[in-house]
């Protein structure tokens, strides 16, 4: 029997739709963020991000704080970079000027590098850009979701490699962990930042991060102190390591619900390789994105290559808004999201396909979805007519 | 029926019990944040804040962000002070320790006014202090959850107002509102801040907030930037004001299940007049308070007058430390916290009494955790004979 009531499905970028088990964690009773049953399970839950980042060196660090994803800028810009320090932010969509925001609010200097509106910056000016000037950080949207832009991790973690080796690479990945291709020994990321509520299939609420060990030294050796409290690592990383030692420890009180929801979506997300979900994911996306094109509708990553797995940004038929065909999918209970890219927001949608809605087939919603659409555009071109 | 699992009867100074209703709103269905069922909750939710804080004027700014009570103080440290200005800081227990430090992490200069273990700062006192030095804001801890000792807000406001009329008065309402005197208008506070797990009755994971217009003018009128980025009214009033005006808006995304737990929290909480509540926080109080007396247990507050309604902090008879009484309450199904003051840890144990274990007494459990602790002892006791 499920514990959720009948409601339209949330197909946008995250949220995403939870399983009953997910939102039966977080009715859990109240327990005591101190008292060993719960520290237990928020312990466990820091190690299980191990295994979903993909990261088996012991110095790697992982957080969990009450708080949007947005909050995980605030623990990269508080923390890693220093008053007056250089970082090259790579732009591919709305987010990229946010995290510039964010870093420039503690005293970094963003430098972006920009592309076309569903493009992303390409290696060789990257590779430019690094070579001009030291930069203590690159950061870079996975999935930036108001474009739906796939960055690609390895090549751009290669070319720091090799021509800036001690800059760390700042991957957000708020619309991709759990889904994307993000290896964190592997790809040598030394902070991937993400979020509950996308592809891990948790409730919003939860900041998630993994810093690795280079750039937890690189913290240790701050000549300021961070430049945040509720976000200062100092304040934090005594409080992960207690947890996940499976001692009390206090700061401030942690969501204990939303931990247990966690803990749950993190099992269930690990019961199969991270791999094979990554592939059903892509298997899922291909398919989305040769039926929308099948409906003669353009996408917005101008290369196919660049686009995510996570979700579709589709470009409206010439003259239609979202607003008028938001509520045509409503009515066949299906939940998209307009656009969030200002230059062009009242001409595309966004479909996002991840976590259960991708892994559960059974749950026929991408069908549901493209069907809603499919019928909402022709209802529309017909009162036209 | 209940929706919730049978579970010790959590009884520390918050996490609280949660009813049923509160439960099952956690485990709400996945809804868009920008859909307009969540906005209109979520909207009605900071009307219904207005209610809760007693403010009439529109001009009063409610906040709910994702985040723990810790983040209320990043708040205020990084919108209403600039750097260099000097703040007082009453201390009544560890939680000033805790805001001093985030004032100063933002650049602002705290001076600390301490009283003995169980006390607070006197009047005169403060009144010395604020005609020595201007100082920007005035901070309280309206019950410091370390001590159990409870401060006076309309004294120490009617004293600001009096003596130093532009200096805000901020209070720190993480263990009081919804259960102590806290009215905002009548008393002029600038800032109450609060968490949502406390007398509220909300599970952990949101930082509430009401700020008046004097405040938000103060904040207007400022010469540097906003400290932080997530922190930010920059970022997050506009957003406020438009959820509360039921339209959608973006900054961070907003954890819908807490909020809509908070929604029934804040119903059921406003389903009766608050001096009604306030009252039945002070009747449980006064007896819990009068039966550890016959117990022989003294508390914290050295004068009764200074003691919270919401919570009990007693001091263990000499030699017997929280891990040895701890676990014989639990094993009578009774959740108390250990000591939180560093320099009295071991020697007291705490007694959480406020949200639905106060107002409901059908649930019986003030008596069952009174039973619990003279029971343990008892069995201590004739363990060492």
């Amino acid at each position: 029997m499920s514990t959720q009531a009948a409601h339209p499905s949330l197909l946008i970028p995250g949220p995403i739709e939870i399983t009953d088990e997910v939102a039966q964690s977080m009715s859990y009773y109240a327990q005591s963020h101190v008292g060993q049953p719960f520290v237990n399970v928020f312990g466990e839950t820091l190690t299980l991000l191990r295994d979903l980042f993909q990261t088996k060196n012991p110095g790697s660090q992982p957080f969990v704080i009450a708080g949007s994803g947005t909050l995980g800028w605030d623990l990269v810009a508080a923390n890693l970079v220093e008053p007056g320090e250089d970082v090259l932010v790579l732009h591919s969509g709305y987010f990229a000027d946010s995290f510039a925001d964010c870093l420039s609010t503690y005293g970094a200097k963003p430098t972006q590098l920009k592309a076309p509106i569903g493009d992303r910056p390409q290696l060789p000016e990257i590779e430019a850009a690094l070579k001009a000037k030291k930069y203590k950080a690159v950061t870079v949207t996975h999935v930036d979701t108001s474009t739906g832009v796939l960055s690609h991790i390895q090549p751009l973690a290669d070319l720091i490699r090799k021509v800036s080796p001690d800059t760390l690479l700042v991957v957000d990945g708020v619309c991709s962990v759990g889904a994307e291709e993000l290896h964190f020994d592997n790809m040598a990321i030394d902070v991937a930042l993400t979020a509950s509520q996308k592809a891990i299939g948790c409730p919003p609420g939860l900041s998630i991060m993994m810093v690795s060990e280079k750039a937890m030294n690189v913290f240790k050796s701050r000549k300021s102190p961070p430049g945040s409290y509720y976000a200062s690592f100092k304040n934090w990383v005594p409080i992960m390591q207690n947890y996940e030692a499976k001692k009390p420890s206090y700061f401030a009180t942690p969501p204990t619900q939303l931990v247990q929801a966690l803990n749950t979506a993190l099992k269930q997300l690990l019961s199969q390789p991270i791999a094979a979900r990554v592939a059903q994911h892509q298997k899922i996306s291909k398919y989305v994105k040769s039926e929308i094109m099948k409906m003669g509708l353009k996408q917005l990553p101008i290369d196919p290559a660049n686009a995510a797995n996570t979700m579709t940004a589709i470009y409206l038929p010439e003259g239609l808004t979202p607003p008028e065909i938001l509520p045509k999918l409503m009515a066949q209970g299906v939940v998209f999201a307009g656009g969030l890219h200002k230059e062009i927001a009242a001409r595309y949608i966004r479909f996002g396909h991840m976590g259960v809605t991708a892994m559960d087939e059974s749950r026929g919603e991408i069908d549901k979805a493209l069907n809603a659409l499919k019928s909402g555009l022709a209802e529309i071109e017909k009162a036209k007519n």
